[in-house]
């Protein structure tokens, strides 16, 4: 059986399953301080026999397993948690293999392996909410390097006649200070939600959205692009994403068909919890082979 | 013995060698039309009994080996070569196993293997000259997914006090239409190397550089970088670079100490040829498996 933890800012999912998705047992606790949060989430996986277990966490994360300060959550502005060792904790409640990545890798590896992308071995990951957070396949595994991707946070050309400043507190007007859903409402003065009727939001969103597929295409030529979080549930979105992708790469890079290239996600809002396992089973997996 | 192929847009530089660098002998034959290239290129080879063939070529070219075109030179403006089959050609002539991929891939593939990043399982080479291109690799490999990544066209915030349109074909002030070689004697009038105590002129290449490499940075997160090409054997730009990607990332992504982060080409001019003896290796070993 394996153990998986989706750890989110306002709350922490825990299940227990197996590596083709299966939940049997799943919770829900809040993100308060470590020592209250982490009670409750080893008092969940007591009441079983676990061979290995997952975390797709919140970030920024330490993921280089050479590192003094792997599987600890680091720069958070979540005080409580800021150099927080979740996986040291994990590994003290329970004596299993523990597999360790970002939240949104989490949801990247299970839409690749169960989802939207399953049976390639390369695919981006997109999700755009609160903030704005990406996960890449390259060689059917996790993009990783010197630490997790941040693709939130690249630049973007500003639209001519994008007034609003940018709402990232640490670049500004990067994608993530325009594009995510904090600066559509703080530009147009209501959340995305009340805004469906107004066409120039979403058209400006696009503009946004497609600005960073370029660079993401030009940079790792995913074989499939998947864009979820709660702004992408604006369908609407997509028409001007494929226009805008359409105008700005000017045919220098051959798409295959936008409709099925750039695509939602299939798991839903159950993709963390889902790659947490299979973080749980990779693990697993690596422990058996050394 | 390995078989290599440089193929450039001006020259063909062919050679012989091992997978170590080695190289026993070395031809460049000029790029006229393919009919004369290819003969000269063939005559060259067939002096050798080879296990193998390697080619880094100019591009676009088709590396998808599941598309009725791989091996192809395909949309390039040099109009004789445009859809030329240059992998086949060489199987034609020689029945060995044939590595084919981009010149900058060729390249980042020997510096990640016998120059500056080696040892490392992840890095990326840029090079930037006549036009800017870079190959990165991956978990040991090289970057691909839907076709070979074509980072010299990422979109860049422009300078606010740059005036100069940009030079790219396909996009105006792309990277490359602002960065490159042509670009700068584009916009100052002379040539680089004529230029060099206009700290302005390395101070705005450097200002680009910068922010190309945040978008890699943040997308790709590679453990060094690599800044080949002919605009970079200006060393005065590495201090702009170092100086504008300190103030754009803000902190907010933690760099080794830049100066053993980003740094130059150790194979220099022999990346490219040295690279596609490792081609001709790794079709050597993949055949060997299959």
């Amino acid at each position: 059986m394996l153990g998986a933890i989706e750890a989110g800012g306002t709350k922490f999912v825990c299940a227990v399953g197996d590596e083709f998705g299966n939940i049997t047992d799943v919770i829900q606790i809040p993100t308060t301080i470590p020592d209250e949060t982490m009670t409750e989430v080893i008092n969940f996986f007591k009441k079983y026999s676990l061979d290995a277990m997952g975390i797709g966490s919140f970030g920024p994360i330490d993921v280089n397993m050479e590192s003094p300060t792997y599987g600890y959550i680091t720069s958070t502005p979540k005080t409580a948690w800021k150099n927080y060792p979740l996986v040291q904790a994990i590994k003290d409640a329970f004596s299993v293999p523990v597999g360790f990545n970002t939240d949104v890798n989490a949801a990247a590896l299970a839409e690749a392996t169960l989802g939207a992308a399953k049976g390639l071995d390369s695919c981006l990951y997109i999700t755009i909410g609160t903030g704005i957070g990406a996960g890449a396949i390259v060689h059917g595994k996790l993009l990783q390097g010197l630490s997790h991707p941040e693709m939130g946070h690249i630049l973007v050309p500003r639209h001519p006649n994008d007034k609003y400043e940018g709402g990232c507190p640490y670049h500004r007007d990067c994608l993530e200070g325009l594009a995510a859903g904090p600066g559509i409402e703080e530009r147009w003065g209501d959340k995305g939600v009340n805004l469906v009727e107004r066409e120039e939001v979403w058209d400006l969103e696009g503009y946004y959205i497609a600005q960073a597929l370029i660079q993401y295409i030009l940079i790792l030529s995913p074989k499939r692009i998947i864009l979820g979080g709660g702004v992408m549930n604006q369908k609407q979105v997509f028409s001007y994403i494929y226009k805008y992708l359409d105008e700005l790469m000017n045919q220098y890079v051959n798409f295959p068909d936008l409709s099925s290239y750039i695509v939602s996600p299939v798991l839903g809002n159950r993709a963390g919890i889902t790659g947490s396992l299979l973080l749980a089973y990779q693990a697993l997996q690596d422990e058996s082979r050394s």
